[in-house]
């Protein structure tokens, strides 16, 4: 996918240049202006400037499933070379099979726990190689295009403009941390220590004289839902003043967000779009959307429709072009 | 204890002002340019350029024990008026008493943990503003100045000097997360997303409508020794090309430095200054400096003496002042 060069331009003039006029374009440039306009009663100094963002769904495309699923597929085909009787056993057949409908049985949490797994005894570099090796190859199942190309344009240029006004932004994802890392410097230019996420346990070995951290099949921290600000706590250690996210295992960082004193702002998305992306909220299984979009009012929660908010998903028209 | 103006006038012009001529000072200025230096064969781009600084014993004072277990046992004093049981329990009674010979029985880890846990309950805004209004009044007990004035000059001079030259410095400590958050951003100019420390558990909670984080009694992750290279995984991301540490809790964040590729600095403070500050390694029971020490060579650790490499420890002779 060739962006084009008149949106580059755009971009590169007008801030959120790929936003619709509207009220959540508004609500974001009104917020950004209270809280960094120096005379503004509502002004927060740049050190306290925290931005989260989930990933999945909501910096890039989480259809069908979410990317880092087929990260782990291709390790577990891999591991099923050597070990045939997994393409017997549940979970492992269904992945194997990539069979997403029987996959959804497992749950989001069930599904990664046993991706991560599959990378235990990588060490950190290692596993750094590869995912990096994976995401410059693997191509969306139905869209055609690299995954790393199905990263939301306008997202990028928020996170653009919110850094151009001294913001710090995070990724606090559900995903798993490393490949989050892998992926986050290039697409959006977060560097690894501003990526959050969940992780397995780890262990510290001399190898051939060489110190390394190694990944353990043991889940260390699954970054969804209440977690997420538990990590943010642990990771950040301020209340972000801006939070971003799209289902509602974002809905504790958001209203952690929102219930903090002085001025905040949390976004939420809506995948209504299913000629550009894909409609979805409640019934995906994967990641559903009920509670935090029935509340969004009640929480103070600003909704974001991909269909009317955003002038273009991807900077280029993919899933037509795949159509 | 003021600075004073002329040490700060000389801080501002000349780098490293504080630190004497000598191998260690050649050490870390030789390193800064190899790596910064564009046309350099060891350049290292901005973005790696991560260092690691280990807080107690390194960037300030942890004699006769780390700052730390005085806030706990002040909150402590607080526990034990409404249970005076606490009285005749150790390690209460102990800490109850500050008498620091009969804590050391129980480790730094032992202390930690109970000091951690004395906060249970505690909302993390909550312990942000004890712990700031601690530090802002609670004075050495020897010393007579407040513990916060208590940081190492060079070691000031050298955060400052490593940042100029596009370093982002990061505290890795055996020492409760929240707490040296608290001190880092004013004492040393680094933010709390960029501190790792010793944590306990957290719940999420929702009281009188706002989200909170609260601390629990159970300890989450102890950072130290093996630990610390895995928090910094877990946290960074990236491994450090730079490390500082003072005891065989920093051994392995030293080897998993100076074991990556490339250029890499690792340094040990030796508290060889008993007139300045104190001496002591291998007999310090909460934090023992022994294999760091022993195999420095071995592991290509550059060992720093506060006697000859420093020209002044705190910027004020304050030992002195109080003896």
């Amino acid at each position: 996918m060739e962006r084009d060069d008149n949106t580059h331009t755009a971009m590169a003039t007008t801030p959120l240049a790929s936003w619709n006029e509207g009220p959540a374009k508004q609500a974001i440039m009104d917020f950004v202006e209270r809280v960094t306009v120096p005379i503004s009663p509502d002004f927060v100094p740049v050190a306290q400037r925290i931005a989260t963002f989930d990933n999945d769904g909501t910096l890039w495309c989480e259809q069908p499933m979410q990317v880092q699923l087929y990260f782990a597929g291709e390790r577990l085909d891999q591991l099923a070379k050597r070990d045939p009787s997994l393409r017997d056993r549940e979970p492992f057949k269904s992945y194997l099979a990539r069979d997403i409908e029987s996959m959804k049985r497992f749950g989001k949490r069930g599904l990664l726990e046993v991706g991560l797994a599959a990378h235990a005894g990588d060490t950190e570099e290692e596993f750094e190689v590869e995912a990096r090796a994976w995401l410059d190859r693997a191509r969306h199942p139905k869209l055609g295009v690299l995954f790393k190309e199905l990263t939301y344009q306008p997202q990028r240029e928020l996170l653009d403009y919110l850094k151009a006004h001294g913001f710090k932004n995070f990724i606090v994802t559900g995903g798993g941390i490393d490949v989050v890392r892998a992926l986050a410097e290039d697409a959006y230019g977060i560097p690894p220590e501003q990526v959050v996420g969940s992780s397995n346990k780890t262990s510290f070995e001399i190898r051939d004289g060489k110190a390394v951290v190694v990944k353990q099949a043991e889940l260390g921290s699954f970054d969804d839902r209440e977690v997420k600000p538990q990590n943010i706590a642990l990771h950040i250690g301020r209340r972000p003043i801006l939070a971003f996210g799209n289902s509602d295992g974002d809905l504790a960082m958001l209203r952690y967000t929102l219930t903090g004193g002085g001025p905040r702002l949390g976004l939420l998305l809506h995948h209504d779009d299913d000629e550009r992306e894909f409609a979805y909220d409640r019934e995906f299984q994967l990641s559903p959307l009920v509670e935090a979009l029935d509340h969004a009012d009640e929480y103070g929660i600003t909704v974001v429709s991909m269909k009317s908010d955003w002038r273009t998903v991807f900077g280029a028209d993919v899933k037509q072009a795949a159509a």
